[in-house]
Formats: C-alpha cells, sequence, structure tokens
C-alpha cells in the first residue's frame, strides 16, 4: 500500500514518521519527486499544488489533513475519488477548549480587566451571568455541537445555526438563510465555526455583525471566528471593533496566514488573535486516524467521515 | 421580624430595597444607629465592627454576606447564635465560570498569545490537550465541587484537595496535611478556593509553590487563587512569577482591598488581577435566600448551611 504526503507549510517529515511508525507496512512518500506515482493509492493532503493529484493515475482515496476541505478544493483538478475528512477526538476537545475560553474571557470581560490592570485600577464591572447571555454557534457539526454541548453545561444559553436543520437537546436551532437573522439578533457572543464554502465566503461582514444582539440584551456582541479567515472580512470587523459596535472578539484565522507583521488588526482594540492553532491535531493522532482508515478500506469496510464535493464539505 | 443590615463597604440601601421588595414584612434597619436594637432577632453581616453584635440582646441569627465567614469571625465578640453562610447557585455558577476561564487562559498560554499579539508575531506554542493536564483544586466545598466537575467535563485530569476526606466520582481526592505534598505534586494548574481560618492562613507560600507540579510534567505550574487574599504570600507569588517558577497567575483576591495603586503586583509578569469579583452575588439573590431561610426558620423547619464556628466555615 502506497501512501503519498502532498501538502505546503507542513512538516512532513515527522508526519511520515509518525504514520510509519504506526503502520509499518505502509510505503510513505513525500511530494510529486517521488519516483512511482503510479503506485500511490492513498493521498494525504494539505493545500497541494493545484493539478498536483491528477497526476496520480491509480489513486483510490484522498485524506483530508483538515476538518475543512476548503484548501483540498480550491485545485479544480480533484479527481473523483473519496474525500476523506480529518475527525478526531483530540481535535474536536481542543476546540472545544478553544471556544470555552474565548467565550468566557468576552463574557467575563477579561480584555476590560486587563486594561483597567494596565492602569492599576481597582473596579468592578456590571456582570451578567451566564444564564443571561445568548451565545450563537454558526456551523452544527462535530464541533460546533460539542462546544454547543459545553457552553450549556457552563449555564450559558445556546443556539445554532447551520444550513440544514439540526435537532440538539436544550440547544434552539436555526437553519438556512430564512433563519439566520432571527438567530443573530438574539445572539450576544457569537461563534463561527463554518466550513469555507462559496456560500459562507465573507459571510462574516458589517451587515451580519449589525444584526448581531438586538434583541438579545443592551449590551454590545463579541465576536469568535475559530473556523477559516475565509469566512470573515476583516476591514469590517476591524471597523466595528474600533468603532465600539463590537465590544470584543477572538479571531484564530485569517485571510492571508500567517497574519503579516504589518496588519493593522494587530493593533486592533479588545481583539485576541491566535495563530490558527485553536484545534491542531498532533502527528500521532493523525497517523492512528489515517491508519485506521486505511487498514478499515483494505478489509472491505467503509470509510468513514466522507465529503460531499457538491456541498463542499 | 426585625432585621438589622450590618456591614462595612457594602451598598446597604440597595440590599435593604432588595430584601423588603422579597418580604414586605420584614422590619428592616440599617446600622447600629438605629433605635430599637432590642427588636432585633436576625443580622446580616459583612465586616460588621468588632463588637457590634454584642450590642443585640435578642439576637437569634446571623446571616453572612460571604459564602466565607472570615471577615465576620475576626471579631472576637461573636454572640452564641447560629451563623448561616450566604450559598447561592448564582453564585457557584459564577465561580465556575471564573475558574473555568482562567485554568482555560493559563493551559492554552493566553498570556503569551497576548504577548506575541503585542509584537505583531504569528508563532504557535507546543499545546499539550486538557486530558494530559492535572488541575488540583484546594478546597472542595460547595464551589470546588462544582468547579472540579465542570473542568472534568472539558477533558482535564481533576484532583481535589480538602482538610477531611471526600469521595467525588472521577476525581482523585486527597485529604489532610500528610496528602498535601502528593497533591501539590501532581498538580499542575493549581486552584485555591479553601476557607480563610487560622489553619490555611498564608498557605500559598514559596514553599508551596515550589513543589507544585513537580511529578506532574515539565511545564511550570500556574496558580489561580479566587478563595481569600489571607490564603496567600503575595511576594512570594511575585517573586515566583518575575523568576519565572511561575508560568502565570491569577489573583482575584489580596490581602488589601482595593489592591493598592502602588503595588507592585500590578507589573507582575504573566499576572491576571481581578477586583474580587470571581463570583458577587445580586441583592436579588441574597434577598431571596435570606427571606427564604427567615420563613423557614419562623415555620420551626432548620436553618441551611450552618457554620461550624470551631473548625471556622
Amino acid at each position: 500500500m502506497s501512501l503519498l504526503i502532498l501538502t505546503t507549510g507542513i512538516d512532513e517529515q515527522n508526519l511520515a514518521r509518525a504514520l510509519q511508525d504506526t503502520d509499518p507496512d505502509l510505503d510513505i512518500h513525500i511530494g510529486l519527486d517521488s519516483r512511482n506515482l503510479d503506485a500511490v493509492r492513498f493521498v494525504l493532503a494539505w493545500k497541494q499544488p493545484p493539478g498536483s493529484l491528477t497526476k496520480l493515475k491509480n489513486l483510490e482515496v484522498i485524506f483530508s489533513l483538515g476538518a475543512g476541505v476548503d484548501h483540498l478544493l480550491r485545485d479544480p483538478h480533484i479527481p473523483d475519488v473519496p474525500i476523506v475528512r480529518f475527525v478526531d477526538p483530540n481535535l474536536t476537545q481542543r476546540m472545544v477548549e478553544y471556544v470555552v475560553l474565548h467565550v468566557l474571557a468576552h463574557h467575563r470581560y477579561l480584555q476590560d480587566y486587563i486594561s483597567l490592570q494596565e492602569g492599576a485600577e481597582w473596579r468592578e464591572l456590571d456582570q451578567p451571568i451566564a444564564s443571561d447571555v445568548n451565545v450563537g454557534i454558526m456551523g452544527m457539526g462535530q464541533l460546533g455541537m460539542h462546544a454547543a454541548h459545553a457552553l450549556r453545561d457552563l449555564g450559558f444559553n445556546v443556539q445554532g445555526w447551520s444550513r440544514s436543520p439540526k435537532n440538539v437537546e436544550n440547544i434552539t436551532c436555526f437553519a438556512g438563510q430564512s433563519e439566520l437573522t432571527s438567530f443573530l439578533e438574539q445572539t450576544e457572543i457569537l461563534v463561527c465555526l463554518l466550513p469555507l464554502t462559496s456560500q459562507t465566503k465573507n459571510v462574516l461582514d458589517r451587515q451580519l455583525l449589525d444584526k448581531l444582539g438586538t434583541w438579545a440584551s443592551d449590551r454590545k456582541p463579541a465576536l469568535i471566528n475559530a473556523g477559516r479567515g475565509g469566512l470573515q472580512n476583516e476591514a469590517d470587523i476591524e471597523r466595528a471593533l474600533r468603532e465600539g459596535d463590537l465590544r470584543g472578539a477572538t479571531l484564530d484565522v485569517f485571510n492571508e496566514e500567517p497574519l503579516p507583521p504589518k496588519s493593522s488588526l494587530w493593533k486592533a482594540p479588545n481583539l485576541f488573535i491566535t495563530p490558527h492553532n485553536a484545534a491542531t491535531s498532533d502527528d500521532k493522532a493523525i497517523a492512528r486516524y489515517v491508519c485506521g482508515q486505511i487498514r478499515n478500506y483494505e478489509q472491505g469496510r467503509g470509510l468513514e467521515n466522507l465529503v460531499d464535493v457538491a456541498s463542499e464539505y
């Protein structure tokens, strides 16, 4: 069984080592310079060079290194073989940690207390309790669902929005374009975990931000984007922060990554910036997942977490 | 039924209004200048002037405005009547919010990412997953127990330490002086929610900090104190932060409150300071609690959450 690692911006050697440790029988190659591309049946891809997958004549399965596949599908030349998304309990747990941390940070005015601390000022701010605060999650897949449950357990009112209707205990679910405005109006802290598709590109713009929380409370809303940078209009978010229409934001993802040192976002008020690390998986977890799926596939059992190319996730 | 509000540093008028709204039959007085002190059967106290309670000849019950009663018991002249601690689900929920926020903030290196952001630097730090991190909670009362469960639900390994042995599902419990060192050695993030008693005064000193995490991991430990300022040696904590032996800390409470503007703690590295607001209750919640307890008491039912004066909590 020959597997090719085809990425940009990833430490491929470490990943190859982890895969080999997990399955010593796997014949692992890195990059398009590999000699025997015709033997490759599986590919593990992250931002592969456009068109490169078409060179693999005997490709059977594409594994995405991310939970999202936008990095993969921006390549217009994708062979018609099954695509498997990366789904990992560790990745889910890490994302839940991140979302809960940043929802609580905005809920408890951490940015304001940091500013007060810089001025050596002891002052208590009016503080609602979690059960008086509506948190809205856009994107109710694996990650969104788990984050919703964790936030609900902490006492928040949690509601979700997704493209297709979902039914989740104790969580009000909105679906589709027609219910988006109601969802936003009742959301004080918005968490975006949407996949990046042609439908969701730039969805986090000024028009959306202006609807946030208008029915939920007198407090200004906050935004957390841990999905993809392409979901957000960064100029709109920065302006909303500078004008005080957003009381705070957390961005883990950006249109250009790394975020360039000269970007004015670095200095925007009440913004937490993290380097796309909300949920990164270690190589061992990736290796376990990919080798497990290949083993199942070779034994005639089905592949899990297949991507629907039409809906782009 | 006559109730006297006897505090320093509290908005007594607002509190009186909330009590009156909750129970219009209650005869409410504020302070020692009240004319008819002999009619007073109940007192609601927070840092009362020492000796003042002895002036209430017909006092039957003392209600503490805090979950802890150190503020009350520092007065050597306490009449021998039942003392009721303030216990409130809202207060518990707020404390859980605070503890989870700050455990996650240290776990996810938020202080480091804030520093990186100030330098417009995009850099990912090695990040353990919650299930590889031991969080230790000192003080396993109502607040500690609920915080422990919330942290366990987020994936952390949680262990507790308390004076007397406890039995909690999925949480390793240590008890007493003899097990304190083992507890500390296995704790990477320490949360202190102890009551302040003559036994616990100054417990968070350099000697304790030096034991933290020595068996848990190679990472430096972090400290969160949301109990009482008297539990901590502030000079020791500041030195440990400046010398890098603590990688981060959160202090909500201080030996002198408000923390004086000239205190060097304001500028200590990797420290979050909040103004004793981890869990504050609103007047309505206090009124509901006190009026409910008085009603029960008048109807011959018992008082709840009684303080054991010998153990000071």
